[in-house]
């Protein structure tokens, strides 16, 4: 594994500095504002330290990309490193990539789809999940120690340095369909249009980039007839990919590239 | 993961036999000609037999979604199993769902995104897939037992599982770039127009589903700039999608959804 990072690394994320070989395997590292010595000074001490290290193989003067959660994105240069910290003079000058206007409403999967799913969509740009449980979401799933918010925050922190992004996503639980529907679902209508994704909607998704748009994805095995009327009377539209059943995982990607922008 | 397999089964694959409560977790079972006994009958003795057994708790008189690989999907009513066999009387009355327009052309991934991806994009119903091998592949890639023909074929089975389709996907392997470019590409091209995803392209791909397209995804590190220039040459556009960098498990799906039917 790591023979692999080290090879998709010399594509990615260190500049300008071809005479260390090796670049990052992640698009941008993630810094805290505790990481900040001083203004412009920053100190990996964690993983980070042992990413840039072993990974990256990063030396002094070597440049970073770079990124302050919540913050703008700019460059890391390496001024100082021994074995367990890295020393950084940051400079951060430009804009995090555009959110995407898409919320993610989706019933919660077994763990390591959700696991891929929040890091897949969080690099896609999606600044709002829902996770919601419908008839159909295995009880268990809700017992996952993926839901631990230290373990969510570091997938979805995952996404943020696939996409070179630092503004962390809102991630919330709703264990009560019918409460989600009544309380918390109008307020993202009111905003952003809602679609659900199933397969039997006469309605086939049109592609229809860049509008604000609250998409809804059940569960492996579909949402309940009910669960969809209920869903329709609240002013969502069912949708549908056509004959294929999808996944999951790719249903929500897909829809994302159909709908998103 | 039998417990979320039994769960999602209710879902999905048995019709019309509540009594037996717990249903398909695949959403079609895949017949070959050699299970055939008699027309009309089938045996199944593999894993699939097991899967009935174990998974779907079939029972005499259930009705299964079946298909024959490279014909038509129908039912199969248990008429009678063991612990070792699962007789199926089958008919065969529809057609396998359409197929998508899209040609894939993918830089070889590394093997667990390799494996996924031959079965999200045959579940998505590509039917033509190209590994390539370009610079920034991993050279210990082409040397993986996912490489087999018999893993590739199983990947794709569970694609045509998940979408309830019999119609296996051509893959081919291609060690030489430069060969591919020169004897291979235009042939696809002069079926489908090209596009490759290029984080750095002028043109934002833009949602056009359904016509035919040779879908050109490069490697986790990008393609090299000499790669891209001799696409463009063979008359291939190259397409952003937006300032982020997505993985190219998340880029195919999203590409497929922007671009496919």
């Amino acid at each position: 594994v790591e023979a692999w990072l080290a090879r998709v690394s010399a594509a990615a994320g260190v500049r300008g500095v071809a005479r260390f070989g090796i670049l990052a395997p992640v698009n941008l590292i993630l810094l805290d504002p505790e990481d900040f010595t001083a203004p412009g000074c920053a100190r990996l001490l964690d993983r980070r330290a042992r990413h840039v290290r072993k990974i990256l193989h990063g030396a002094p003067g070597a440049e970073l990309r770079v990124g302050l959660v919540g913050d703008r994105i700019g460059t890391g240069r390496i001024v100082a490193m021994d074995r367990a910290s890295v020393e950084l003079r940051v400079e951060l000058h430009a804009d995090p990539p555009p959110p995407s206007a898409i919320r993610l409403v989706l019933a919660l999967p077994r763990p390591p789809v959700l696991r891929r799913l929040l890091a897949a969509v969080t690099a896609f740009g999606v600044k709002r999940i829902a996770l919601l449980d419908t008839a159909r979401v295995e009880r268990s799933f809700w017992q996952s120690s993926q839901l631990d918010q230290a373990r969510v925050e570091a997938h979805l922190r995952c996404g943020l340095e696939q996409a070179r992004d630092t503004m962390l996503p809102e991630v919330t639980l709703h264990r009560r369909f019918t409460a989600f529907l009544e309380r918390a679902l109008p307020v993202w209508l009111a905003e952003a249009p809602g679609v659900v994704g199933h397969p039997g909607a006469e309605a086939r998704c049109a592609a229809r980039p860049g509008g604000p748009t609250t998409l809804i994805v059940g569960p492996e095995g579909g949402l309940l007839p009910d669960e969809i009327a209920a869903l329709e009377r609240a002013g969502v539209v069912p949708i549908s990919l056509g004959a294929r059943a999808l996944s999951v995982e790719s249903a929500v990607m897909v829809l994302l590239g159909r709908l998103g922008s």
